[in-house]
């Protein structure tokens, strides 16, 4: 990509530093993935020193006059809007340049310190069943988060700064009419789905052997398109996906050995390595290589993991290869009972093990609360009264505890609002993408009921991956599907699916 | 450490300097340690890369003209001479930064590029048996070298500083005498032991099941006071020892599964991992954490490989374990007979599967010879005949091939001249450390004899790591040994121990 400016010495300055920035941050990547699966519990303080400062040198680099300089006069007499690589270079460039201006170090130090008393408080307040006991560092932390919203600022409302940070230019009110379509169909739907008999889904939990489970997954993530030679698989507590480079795609999943959770967290998790693997090398060393938004980004892995991993010709092609690698877990087991046990609806608390419904009120719930923290509509202190009453209105269920509701989750802890709402982004958009590409390619059905994703991923890598983060999230939603954030198709396709089950 | 300084603002910034090169520098063993355990091998461009550029980064904080001058104002009516932490710090922290300073960028951007093809062409040259395939590249390495050795100046002879890169302060006329007085003791003790029969030593090489040989390994290490809750084990093709933080010392060794290469080359870089693990950790983020100079550093890993892992008390207390271990293997080898055949002499043209006598004599070779080459009293097309005489007067026999002989190692083609000695100071102090600790705590021997190490430690950690890189070598060698460097304590040993075998 840098063949069009060729000898222009400030543009080798520039790319001199987005080259070392992007090695420092897959540096950091490496830090961290190896912290995850493998580091002696005893060096975390150590590390957690190493990813700070090569963060610090990064932010340093990427903030600096020099490269707000050199690249206010390369966009001079340049036309911005262009898609091509040097211009997309320049804008996507110059965002990242000013938003991360907006944070000045001292706030970034404030914050850090806020955060790390934080996820200790929470840890003990869940351990404790004890809201209070989070109480004030909530706060605290949550001051900060609309403190740092007003340093980014904001044209309609607050909150936006901070979705921003995962979502950019992606608004909470385009999120809340989202919303607020998806509820109306899914409680109902879900309270339907409810009633009926549950199906037997105990054997899902059922210990397997662990390598050949290892076996079956990653030969299912093969097929999908996951790439092992430039990648490799290891075992978390919370899986992961982490990009050290663009031939070294790592994906984690659970080392608990039972079929489906570690299974569909390494097929979800693939899904996000395909991404990573499918963005042009070209764009490696610059702002241009990686997900324009966490939305995005998990469009990518619930497709995999949901369009493709959770539906009826993928499993009727690999279904008999599982039954004969696992005989004494699945040998009685149908494939449709095996389909509607793995698909099964039923409310529960804890959002990371909700089904792939309900798990949308989890998220819509936990935007609306938040949203109304940042807004200050909400105290802190009413919180977990606001939690219970959104639960038994959208679930029909209200926790006990607060370890199993509003305690549940670190995200408020480490300050990250704005955050939730992006899962379900990527689910919307996946099932949106899921019916693109099905219509416009019908091998991609076919293909897939023979277990391969070859056409589909040739799509994606078309439409979605080639761009790289040239466009924001609302961009390339338009750019791909041709209008504006719709829930349209996520909700056709739910009916259908779901219809079908009841 | 910092206590004595604490509110001094120049202090201060020295200390965020060196705690940032630190870091970095730990990154960076993260970044090597991960390429040769489990990288993708597709991303070894992207890697070298990333290493680069933490060296670089690390290099120009080390060189700014900043540190230098923090260092000299706080130098000023300071006794540098003290072995106190500040002054400690101030001394070493200069030298390196003299060092440092002395070799121009522009000359490690092109000696970086003569290595890489040199490597390649080494390769070559190996895999075609034929040494001119890598002679223009050995001439230009060796060239860059010679100008290295300019830059950095000497006081009487140039190869003195290619060797204080390794072995700071150590002189090569040193060296020269310690290897005479060795040469002329082994040159015939390994002519006559190999004039005996030779024993059955080919069971050491017989496949063993590695999960168990991992287990009996580590409990090795352990028992010599290698800690693995702050350390780990992985598999290699070249093994090292890592320092990624003073709580994450990691130690590697072959993939092969037979019993005596692996479980050795464990101890060995146990050695190194429990000299890192036991400096004071109030040095880490200082140029006082890490080891002196690389032959103190081979000094403990031969020290536990050699002096206490090949020797009789130490096989007295484990080989009954190890023969329950591994049964069909060891069951109908007596105690004598595998003492004697892990200690068996024979003349070899390999170094690196050289025995622990003849292994000096591949190093006193490899020694004379580059410094002739550097001192320029030979050429390279000289070189292999060279060689094959020295093999023929220090062994007795000649390779038939230059792979087996003057292309064997990648040292040269990586520049790395002045490296070779190291590997013998290593094993002479390590006798003469292993006698002395001997003789002032007896407690020693008799741990060795149940399999324990702690008095040994204890006396390793008070007379040599408790210094971190305060001392030269050679000030450490007369700190702890009360004078200069001998070789007579490793004489008498080896007579000791080979005479006896005889």
């Amino acid at each position: 990509m840098w063949d069009a400016v060729a000898g222009n010495k400030k543009f080798d300055r520039v790319r001199e530093i987005l080259k070392t920035a992007s090695d420092l941050e897959h540096a950091a990547s490496l830090l961290f993935w190896d912290r995850e699966t493998g580091m002696p519990e005893a060096a975390s303080k150590e590390r957690a020193s190493q990813i700070a400062t090569l963060g610090k040198i990064r932010h340093e680099m990427l903030t600096s006059d020099e490269l707000g300089e050199l690249i206010d006069e390369l966009s001079q007499g340049m036309d911005l809007e262009s898609l091509d690589d040097i211009p997309s270079l320049l804008r996507v460039g110059k965002r990242d340049y000013e938003q991360a201006r907006k944070i000045p170090s001292d706030f970034v130090g404030r914050f850090a310190a806020a955060r790390s008393r934080a996820a200790v408080a929470w840890r003990k307040a869940k351990e404790a069943n004890d809201f209070f006991v989070f109480r004030d560092d909530l706060q605290h932390v949550l001051d900060l988060a609309i403190e740092k919203a007003e340093l980014f600022g904001y044209e309609t409302t607050r909150y936006d700064a901070l979705l921003d940070q995962y979502e950019p230019e992606m608004r909470s009110e385009t999120i809340a009419a989202v919303f607020d379509e998806i509820k109306e169909v899914l409680v109902p739907l879900v309270e339907g789905l409810s009633g009926l008999t549950v199906i037997d889904a105990a054997f899902l939990e059922a210990p397997v052997d662990r390598q050949k489970l290892r076996e079956f997954g990653m030969e299912v993530a093969t097929a999908m398109g996951f790439d092992f030679s430039r990648g490799r698989l290891d075992y978390v507590t919370h899986p992961f996906a982490a990009p050290i480079g663009p031939n070294d795609v790592r994906i984690t999943t659970f080392e608990k050995a039972e079929f489906i959770g570690p299974l569909m967290a390494l097929i979800h998790e693939a899904g996000h390595g395909i991404h990573a693997q499918g963005i042009p090398a070209k764009y490696v060393g610059t702002p241009l290589w990686g997900e324009p938004g966490l939305g995005i980004a998990e469009s990518q892995s619930r497709l995999f993991e949901i369009m493709v991993g959770r539906s009826r010709p993928f499993w009727a092609h690999h279904y008999p290869r599982a039954q004969a690698t696992f005989p004494e877990l699945l040998g009685d087991i149908s494939l449709e009972h095996f389909y509607r046990a793995i698909n099964r609806v039923a409310p529960s608390f804890i959002r990371v093990e909700a089904d792939e419904l309900t798990y949308h009120l989890h998220i819509i719930l936990r935007f609306e609360l938040e949203r109304s923290l940042i807004e200050q509509r909400l105290s802190v202190d009413d919180l977990p009264d606001a939690w219970n009453e959104a639960m038994k209105e959208y679930l029909g269920i209200v926790p006990d505890k607060p370890a199993e509701g509003v305690l549940q989750d670190i995200h408020w802890s480490m300050g990250n609002f704005g955050y939730f709402p992006t899962y379900s982004i990527g689910s919307i958009l996946a099932a949106h993408l899921m019916e693109l590409a099905s219509r416009s390619e019908p091998a991609i059905q076919e293909e897939l009921a023979e277990g391969r994703c070859d056409a589909l991923r040739a799509w994606l890598v078309e439409h979605v991956y080639s761009y790289g983060r040239k466009l924001t999230p609302p961009e390339l939603i338009k750019a791909v599907t041709g209008g504006p954030f719709t829930p349209k198709p996520f909700l056709a396709y739910v009916k259908q699916k779901f219809g079908e089950l009841v």
